[in-house]
């Protein structure tokens, strides 16, 4: 391949940084806004903010991140916003993998680099859905695509809430490809199923891999898309939910719930497998985990 | 193989059943000997048992066991006892990774059958050890074997206890192979290494696999003798911890050490991903997972 992708690599890894910032500004400004119900005479949550670094085999530098992660918030119990851009050498395993799913290249060339952003929000009030965002950019050298998607996880379902996060991932595909939404959101309902316990993790959202239209701009621009509908579809959600009572036995809903979740993350999600595969900082990987779960 | 397999699956499972009903009524006495300390005053901790069923792919009959859980007991929080039988065909992925371990025959005929016995014990106390005990035996066409083992996981640790442990573990090895112990202790180390937080999952214990020595009687009597050793190795070391008081700190290191179990048994257990794999019902299989864990 003889296009510019340095420039790109840049782009996109400047433009999941920025990402970050936005939503870590909007999460605080969360905190600071909830005057009433639970936890608003506690501090307002603000996020520790801690660089990781992953090195390869020979100790060289293979790039690194920046996990944000706040704790015992107003609104949130614990959320994590994680951006990363590493490269290096694809272990066997991971490798294997890509091959398998049809990604060209990888029995010659195990190169790669991968940047993006990865958000799991577990939240104070049971009323409140936990939510999950991420979106990436992957390179071979003779491949490259675009990920990630956006899901809703609450523990008491609410339609409303449901429809609302649904509307605006709809909107995030409809400017980009007519079946995008049809797709993605039947690739969530497919990836976030849980089998050995038979049910969805939640209520879904969009899920995308491996996308490659051969116009990189574009589909640049629609993860661009995806990821700015994140914000509008659940900061509205949160700020309806967040000052709900909520009784002792929604609580314990929730860390069962959560159970489910860190079930999922452990067992199945693939950019946890990959993370941990990849010797990835293991506080950032798992920074998904719930900060508490029950299995009674 | 024209070996009489039939009375050597019947001796082996009728054992791990015994060996079941001997733990749970040792259990039923620890909880009715807690006249001191923590949780004295409440009732003695009771299993409930619920028999388990195993369907196959066409519906039919593949097995099923027996799952026997007691929770929020005086000396006990949740503690699991599981025992299966279970027969059919193993899925693709099952199939592989038993070929991949040198298991012969895996490629031309997947028919299976196995039985084991399972238990997982998260104490109420932080001073007193979680511990699991396992053993099975594995039965395909061109190949029978027995695994198992039993591992202690202190979140607060006392050489006395690890000591006394292993002690049992090495002297049911020892009446069986000269090299038994350190081939298994050495294989316990390696197998409950949890390789992306860089530490054992606790103070170890013995782990085998695959032990076929020819001789059928001479590796069940082993498997006996390993399953024998857990009652003297557990039961003392939890009367010695049971009363000691705790702070919430202590139980917040419980509970953070309870997030590392649940990590190990969703990433790399074997036993899990067997159950899950093959369509073992998921609370049985998941019955190991802690009452309550911690991500902070």
């Amino acid at each position: 391949m003889t296009e510019p992708f340095d420039d790109r690599k840049a782009r996109a890894s400047g433009w999941f940084r920025e990402l970050r910032d936005r939503i870590v500004a909007a999460f605080e400004d969360l905190e600071d806004s909830q005057s009433e119900g639970p936890f608003a005479a506690a501090p307002a949550g603000r996020f520790e903010v801690r660089e990781t670094k992953r090195a390869s085999d020979d100790g060289s530098d293979a790039g690194g991140g920046l996990m944000s992660v706040m704790r015992g918030g107003r609104v949130f119990e614990k959320v994590g916003v994680n951006v990363s851009t590493v490269h290096g050498t694809l272990g066997a395993a991971a490798q294997k993998a890509m091959a398998a799913r049809g990604v060209p290249g990888m029995d010659d060339d195990p190169t790669f680099w991968a940047s993006g952003i990865s958000l799991v929000a577990h939240m104070q009030n049971p009323h409140t859905p936990a939510v999950h965002m991420n979106t990436r950019m992957f390179w071979t050298p003779h491949a490259w695509w675009f990920g990630g998607g956006a899901d809703l996880n609450p523990c008491i379902e609410y339609a409303e809430d449901t429809a609302d996060f649904h509307a605006q991932m709809k909107a995030a595909c409809d400017a980009h490809g007519a079946d995008y939404y049809d797709r993605f959101k039947a690739w969530a309902d497919e990836y976030f199923f849980v089998p050995h316990r038979g049910r969805a993790r939640g209520v879904g959202g969009i899920f995308y891999d491996d996308l490659n239209t051969g116009a990189w701009d574009a589909d640049f621009a629609f993860t661009r898309s995806v990821g700015e509908a994140f914000l509008p579809a659940f900061v509205p959600v949160t700020e309806r939910r967040r000052a709900t009572p909520w009784t002792p036995d929604d609580k314990e809903t929730q860390l069962i719930h959560r159970g489910l979740y860190a079930e999922y993350n452990l067992v199945y999600d693939r950019g946890t497998k990959f993370g941990l595969a990849t010797g990835h900082d293991a506080n950032a990987v798992l920074m998904s985990l719930p900060p508490e779960a029950k299995w009674p």
